[in-house]
């Protein structure tokens, strides 16, 4: 509301509080160096990322030099730097023995590659160490496909073991936490450190990247998920992890399953070998080869071993062996199916799948879960490029709430079938790897 | 220290606290749209601010704002929902009567402009309202100066009037506390929002800029002094003000005192008529121009006027019962004098001043108030361009305590006299005033 003032006589008014002098430091002016597009040097990454955890630097300061590292970009050397402090902020694990490999999915839709590719690779007897989240955004999440099987609850493992990835990288759990809230998440330096931060402290020997691009991952375009796969390679191998990143195609889900339950049902049939969806396949051995390359299995004995791990039913019986160690059991595991109540989403006209909603069936699946319990969700039938006819099923909805028009509308039908795109784009290895693996 | 880690038998490790769901919301949105360099609408700013300002918004996000503006900059039309924005955050005051002109500047070494533009004006009959500030980094404020005078208390100013200053633009004093802290004070948006919200809720009704450039100023360089007038201009013009904006020179301190109280000497022997250094006198003509031309005094009358009022004695009368207004006396004024300490900074050789270390200066100026109290400070009599004998006097340090060789140190000699620079660079009108004025 304006207000008539009091007019100063002799035509001064005060206002004591338009300047203060500021306090110069080291920190404002690295924030105005980052600002202006200079690389930071690496003790000016340990100083800040110790002072954010330890307290003595608030939110304000380090949310401006987030939004800075996220529009200039962080050189290779502020990335090492900026991970190496995450690595320092927390406990780190050393396993004793032989490398333990550790796999990484950037996250999708209908993703069951981690679930089946850890027995797999551990039945070739390769130790494998596998960090394991929740659901973020559309995606799923590994934890929750687990604890769809009866009797599996993940929280049965030793509290030691949970107290002590708790102080795994205290920095990532803070950084991450203020980059969700200061629409800082997207940004290549920042993901790269966030996740090898998290593969050095829990002690990972080798690393596989899986770099998902397209429509329902977190990379929308290939040339940005090559980057973070070059990346990610690079910083790991910085810090003496062998290492590979592939870049597989996320335009559409991967598999065939998109829940909670019924994508642990995909993985327990492909495991048992009743039904391989073929870009599954593809995916999962890509990763498979990656982590047994490595690891250090030699490179004429990759293909073979998995593939034997896999018809012989060796990886299968691992992954009955990981349920039975969370309290879930093979009878359990042999009794899930998907939700009873099943109606299928109709092709509306006659054409070829073009494209479909990746992101919309993820979200479209958690409701189904929400709603309907754990073994609801989506089962894709017709992946891009099917021709269908008109009232042709292209997608199986698993439950009663979800309405399979809401489904249907996430396809889009076209005139003719777009380029066949592979589902692993590239691989990047290192160089030392990719010397010792000619 | 790396510690060996429980290795999980069947080859899980589970990180709870790895995936959060993050809570999607239009503010995250909105800092992804600045980070991605898109403008936001007025609504958001507005909902911003007004977050801000009542708390339900924290620093972080908007630590992260402020730095992808200072990056990406900011839309005239952003510019203006800001500042709009700031001036709604709290009273606004409205003078009865005659247009009141006020008077901003970027802040200089050696500036005693306000301290003789304001009575001057004044003088002429035109209401003047001028925000004082403090002293500012290496540059000095306007009531420090007043106050060097005996018995001056700027406190004395009416009490309501100060609780009243207090509220207008709170929205300012938070947003610039936190730009302080996040190394995002240098950004031609946030400035001018900064300023010209100031102006607005004060009831300034027409607005002049003195807009500093050089390496005594925040603005370096003309050409971002010039963007700043610019903006500055359009700025008020927006809210319906007439403003003009001069950008001045301020490669070296702008008249011969730099400190406090010894700055007050010198405008009090500006108006008295004892001393007029050339370049003062040519930044303070221009100053008091545009003002009388903003208050809408007829263009033909604006120099004849300003110069009838300095040389008839009003301006000074004016300036003595400013200071008794605020508890001086026109003895007291009459009685200052610089520090009786005097001691020379020497010309180490012979040559010509081709720079002025003018931050240092204003530095240097600010130790010996400390030391040796508001009398105390430099007295330039080398202005760049003069030629030097070895041994010539540079400037003239008042109070014991400052060494005059670190004052001669901050003189450049070199061969030849660099070009001369004019007081006044530019002076940006806006539209309709220039028409008014032709």
């Amino acid at each position: 509301m304006p207000r008539t003032g009091e007019s100063d006589p002799q035509g001064m008014v005060i206002d004591r509080a338009e300047q203060s002098v500021p306090a110069d430091g080291w920190l404002r002016r690295a924030l105005e160096a980052k600002r202006d597009g200079a690389a930071l040097n690496p003790s000016t990454w340990q100083r800040i990322v110790a002072g954010y955890v330890e307290g003595t630097i608030d939110d304000a300061p380090v949310a401006a030099l987030l939004m800075a590292s996220a529009i200039r970009g962080l050189k290779g050397e502020e990335i090492v730097a900026l991970t190496d402090a995450m690595v320092r902020s927390g406990d780190v694990l050393e396993f004793a023995g032989a490398t333990v490999v550790d796999k990484h999915s950037s996250g999708g839709v209908g993703d069951t590659v981690s679930l089946i590719v850890v027995p797999l690779v551990a039945a070739c007897g390769v130790p494998v160490a596998k960090l394991s989240g929740r659901a973020l955004a559309h995606t799923g999440g590994t934890l929750d496909k687990l604890e769809a099987i009866p009797g599996v609850r993940t929280d049965l493992t030793p509290a030691a073991f949970v107290a002590q990835s708790e102080r795994l990288v205290p920095a990532d759990k803070k950084l991450y936490a203020l980059r969700d809230r200061t629409g800082t998440v997207r940004s290549i330096g920042l993901i790269a450190a966030s996740i090898v931060s998290k593969k050095i402290a829990g002690g990972a020997g080798a690393i596989v990247f899986d770099v998902k691009a397209g429509r329902g991952a977190f990379m929308r375009t290939l040339a940005e998920a090559r980057t973070l796969a070059s990346t990610l390679v690079r910083l790991a191998s910085g810090f003496g992890r062998r290492a590979s990143a592939l870049v597989s195609d996320m335009e559409e889900p991967l598999g065939a399953a998109v829940g909670t339950g019924i994508e642990t049902v995909e993985a327990r049939d492909f495991l048992r070998g009743d039904e391989r969806d073929p870009r599954l396949s593809e995916n999962v051995l890509a990763v498979a080869h990656e982590m047994l390359r490595v690891a250090g299995v030699p490179v004429d004995a990759v293909a073979p071993r998995t593939l034997d791990a896999l018809h012989s039913g060796a990886a299968y019986e691992r992954f009955v062996a990981l349920i039975e160690a969370q309290g879930g059991s093979r009878a359990a595991l042999e009794s899930i199916a998907p939700h009873p109540h099943r109606a299928p989403a109709i092709a509306p006209a006659r054409g070829v799948v073009v494209a479909i909603d990746t992101v919309a069936i993820g979200e479209l699946a958690r409701e189904a879960v929400a709603a309907d319990g754990d073994f609801a969700g989506i089962r894709i039938v017709a992946h891009i490029g099917t021709p269908v006819a008109a009232g042709d099923v292209l997608a199986e909805v698993a439950g009663p709430s979800l309405d399979p028009a809401r489904v249907a509308a996430a396809f889009t039908l076209g005139e003719a079938a777009p380029a066949a795109r592979p589902v692993v784009a590239c691989v990047v290895r290192d160089a030392d790897l990719s010397r010792s693996a000619k």
